[in-house]
């Protein structure tokens, strides 16, 4: 019979064991949740610096209002509010490609161009110029999108940027892939022919990056973040609900149309 | 047209708020994780003391080890690892009434009985262990069980539930849920039988419910905590996996019964 | 090593058999799919009057046009179209207690009547009568709802509840929960005091339970009826999405109001 | 205001519709389940004959035993008796790239390739056979697989395959798709070196696209299937449970080990 190998959580009759602690006397009220969200997946702690950058980026990626991942939580808790955990899933369920994946999206995308460039880093502005300039070319040229640029309501800039890239440079955690990231939003106009904000989704798949997590699990991130304010999301429409308005307001003005027309 | 209120995220242009709260100027860098949760929720920012108990509940919760739900978490990410939201979302579905729901279940246990005593709270162990006896007598009375007692493997204490008193106490936030919660550790022998352990699950939920938290929605708290418990186990799934193995376990020991039999 | 039953599926390395059949040969091309599906749950073929009943059932629920679960499984679809398995998920968990459960309440509900009756049953409408009454009077004073009585919009009279007991009639599958259903309908009025249509989803549920399949799990086929409209959904969302439409609709109507208002 | 326009389900006080159809006079006990599937997706009536070919997929692809989604779903209903509908997203949410995909991904590939030949189609195997050799060359060359090839199971072949295509042939259905299908078996080796089977998934994608159902959403039809499956699993693991066995069986063999090991 074989193991099954794990170095999350074991416990015993009389000890409970997580990440090779003792849950009770070395992590319960000694260790942040934040911190330990990154410790489970990095598999080293993170230092305060880290943690300080980690939690803003799941501040910043928390809540976004009435998305439609919000609303189709808000719908599911109408429906079924005997399974908040069913609400909080069908949100979840919508952090996919398009309105949560850009932040793995953008991190991917950076990583792979700083991986590249194996030990040999630029220093200067200048140099990630070029290095962003190649990549924004190569990327066009395959006919991809740049990961990280534009948004729909921030068209003159996406306040998260600047102060994500702020906390980060505080904490001495502005590495290769915000550098890189920075310089994406200096030159991709020479290329794409306009001028787009760097958005906040990308940032913080960069400073991601930058704290050395998996890219591939950068989408992971967000929707932990995004678990939070799906809860807050759904503690407003038990006080204040909404949802029964939004399914009335569709409901109510519905129109059929021959399928064949 | 009506308007659809809310109190958490709005965003103009040039400016994105969350609980009224200005996101970039006043809560990236500035608030942890965690307290960000408990505000989302609560609608008031909690203390340092609030937030040292409330991150120490999300820790003892974030992961059990190889738990059911865990394990459908890896093994839905066996077979769809396209879609990291799915296999945290089928994580998150197994949130339900029994391995998930005695924190919920146990702090509203705890509650009915103290919004009963309204103003009138013991002041002593000995008045707490009186009002615990009669309610543990009640719901025994009622063919109901007494939520947060037991645990299948820590029959002699779980080791939780020392630790999170301690802390609470040593926060100054050991309320009445709390006072209630250890005095039915005390008392239910006399009346059951038997005794049982306070567990974990339950000594949260007593916890949150101390925090002023809002006791129909302490089930999230526990499934936040697992969101990011269950990061870590698909983590590891894709370093170190244990899906296929486990469903070949299954599969090759399936053994064809009649159903008539 | 334990071995794991099963009456479902298992497969050798040149057959593949399913609840005891040899799935190419006897099944495929031979069964429909709505009497397979009875069959997995009931252990036991239908007869041709069971399945046309049965369908009658699912062709009743599979969609009833843009519910709150039909509205979350398109959002989710536009925010993670890449995942289409998300978006019908999303769309199911809507399936609880509030819009999907009437179902399986009514079912329990009037199974449990008819098996306190024993082997006893009525055979006349007034016999039918007197139980209905009896039961919707302990309901009433038991502080409770009668599941299946009332409906927002078909107020005076569901057209589905009519049309399914013909269909059962002519199948020579009226029985006990339908006969007793429909007296209910003919004497709440004296107890509640109002007059209310016996609705769609209830009749359903009464034709499941005469069908003998287990109430515990009738909301399973609304679930399964439910799969295939909310398939039909995502369909026409591709063709003519109005997910966006409903996002923007709620998002550009959003409006902060303070928690303490 | 807008309106959303919709081909599916409305209703008036004294009607439902669906389809255009009114629903309790022309389609309940006048159309099948299956049909009503086919019907929802392509907007048109099926004939009888392509109604057999498509329940003979739903059915083929009901239920494969104690597969991973099996598997998640049964061990999300031992955490969450509570929420049925929990259980069965949880066991969709695996319906992805890796164990259901290969429907979805072997149409598609198919249907790229007779799109590609426009009206001028082969009549002949000789013909089929040149052109599925260039399509496996052209995609062996690309780097990637050839849909629906190999079983883990079935090396000598997958039963299913013969008999659905037997079936499209009774019903007048072996249309291209499938004339392909049956030609990338015949000639895949001369290309890769090896001869795999065509499985069961993969031939009831080039049944479904021969249906001229939409090969985006084939997958939904997977899922579908596998809804009425999972039931079963559910309805079993009510009556013989496994979850407990499977979930102890894992959690008593886990074995820690230092991640930096």
């Amino acid at each position: 019979m074989s193991t099954y190998p794990t170095s999350l959580g074991t416990s015993s009759a009389d000890e409970i064991r997580l990440l090779g602690q003792d849950l009770t006397a070395d992590l319960m009220g000694e260790v942040g949740f934040g911190e330990l969200a990154f410790w489970l997946v990095a598999m080293r702690r993170p230092t305060p610096s880290e943690v300080r950058v980690f939690e803003a980026v799941l501040v910043a990626l928390a809540d976004h209002g009435f998305t439609p991942t919000a609303i189709a939580a808000r719908l599911t808790y109408l429906s079924a509010p005997d399974s908040l955990q069913g609400a909080l899933a069908a949100g979840l369920l919508g952090g996919g490609s398009r309105f949560l994946g850009v932040t793995e999206d953008c991190g991917a995308f950076l990583d792979a161009v700083v991986t590249d460039l194996g030990d040999d880093l630029p220093t200067t502005d200048e140099q990630w110029d070029a290095v962003a300039l190649d990549a924004v070319r190569r990327t066009k040229e395959a006919g991809r999108f740049v990961p990280g640029l534009g948004h729909p309501v921030h068209k003159q800039g996406d306040p998260r940027t600047p102060v994500l890239v702020r906390i980060a440079e505080e904490e001495g955690l502005r590495g290769p892939h915000l550098r890189l990231f920075e310089a994406v939003g200096r030159v991709h106009e020479q290329v794409l022919g306009k001028r787009l904000p760097l958005n906040g989704a990308g940032v913080c798949g960069a400073a991601l990056a930058d704290l050395g997590l998996p890219v591939e699990l950068l989408r992971g991130f967000a929707l932990l973040a995004r678990a939070a304010g799906l809860l807050g999301q759904l503690a407003e429409e038990r006080r204040r609900p909404i949802g029964m308005d939004v399914y009335l307001s569709v409901d109510r003005h519905a129109e059929y149309v021959d399928p064949q027309s």
